[in-house]
């Protein structure tokens, strides 16, 4: 049985300003939650329909609370969520090491929480397990970004900083996507560096172009005028993996 | 000045319903209108701010009103669209000729607006034109759709039909999205084909399966279960479109 203030808690959490007070935030459906009780974020909330706390029965110091179906239904951001819900522990915003031979994703004022939590999914396929974001770029810990994730953030994470003097310092290769760079299909992107894609209408800012060391397009057979942010994150990062073939 | 009238007709067609009775289609914003004023779509009705209809005089014999930015509010799907919002006609359900050395994507079941419209802006961009869509997959007019597409939805045209007696009768290559294809990145795409995208949570339905002569694969490097349908697209597009190398 929910409590009120048990639920007012749990709603709370879909609203930025209670995330970060809290230092807490809401997985909500049963693969998303799946994903969250196997890795090592620290969840403090479990609630859970019979049959799924019947298939996860977690381990650890966290709440468990058993739920029916109609309890979860607006809880979260979701309607449809009928089997589990959990409330984590947010990881401190902290810069991460960056091997040599690592690729990152630097994304500049990434406004749509879908396109970073498919982002944030298409990176860990692509083996990418880092993000550096400008402060404006949407919150990691929103209920849409973790749904889109779909389970991923579990294992990228994301550090939250001033682009410029990140990438001022950075040894890596700064590779950034214009309208005019080199085509990505012949680009030798090399063992490593830092891919920044930029603000959904507005592309790379300005102040950042210094720092670009490659220039790099996608190139275009048809007509529109652009892609979707999350799109041109994916065919870049499928051109970095794809085996070189020498010519 | 709107009458309450124009106000109930235009609201009437964010539903699906209401679209098909009346054959028409809501169109928002200023770059969408823009685009749709030069297209073949058969535009009825044009509702613009003065600074809008200054630029973008109208031809032909639709219907246009002057409105005030705070008249737009509400009456669409979105709420920021204080330029244009425009009613065309939509064009009826038919299938196209395709070429032998032509590419064009279907779509299985993608129930997503938002994907459904990013796979036609990404086809714009790779320079397929033509889509042809099971009668379960999302409503192109859609308003969501419709803007996803960022006006690319007045040069691709999407088919609706059953997949099964269209795959039956074609002479082209079907590829199709699996787990255990082809790599994409050394499949020979060939000159044309058909490309198959599954549905987002159940990929592509086996009665399709006996009508795919390629199955390919985009190479996972990391551990994500899987790729958002338009970001799968995406990928596999690019590599369709990639320059061959012999090895």
């Amino acid at each position: 049985m929910l409590s009120k203030a048990k639920i007012k808690f749990v709603k709370s959490l879909q609203i930025k300003k209670y995330r970060k007070q809290e230092q807490c935030f809401l997985v909500e459906g049963a693969k998303s939650v799946r994903e969250l009780l196997a890795s090592d974020f620290e969840v403090t909330l479990l609630l859970g329909t019979e049959e799924f706390l019947s298939s996860h029965r977690p381990t650890g110091r966290m709440e468990v609370i058993e739920v029916k179906p109609s309890e979860l239904e607006g809880l979260g951001e979701f309607q449809t969520n009928d089997a589990a819900l959990a409330v984590a522990r947010q990881k401190p915003n902290q810069p991460f090491p960056l091997a040599a031979n690592e690729f990152a994703l630097v994304l500049d004022d990434l406004r749509d929480p879908g396109n970073l939590g498919t982002i944030i999914r298409t990176a860990d396929w692509y083996g990418i397990a880092k993000i550096i974001a400008s402060e404006e770029t949407a919150d990691v810990y929103a209920p849409k970004v973790i749904s889109a994730t779909m389970g991923s953030f579990t294992r990228v994470s994301v550090f939250y900083t001033d682009l410029a003097t990140y990438l001022k310092d950075t040894a890596h290769r700064v590779f950034g996507t214009y309208l005019d760079g080199k085509d990505v299909h012949t680009v030798d992107f090399g063992a490593g560096g830092l891919i920044v894609i930029g603000n959904e209408s507005k592309g790379i800012a300005p102040p950042l172009e210094r720092y670009i060391t490659d220039k790099i397009t996608i190139p275009r057979f048809g007509l529109a005028e652009s892609l979707n942010a999350g799109i041109a994150t994916a065919v870049v990062c499928d051109n970095v993996r794809r085996p070189r073939v020498s010519r």
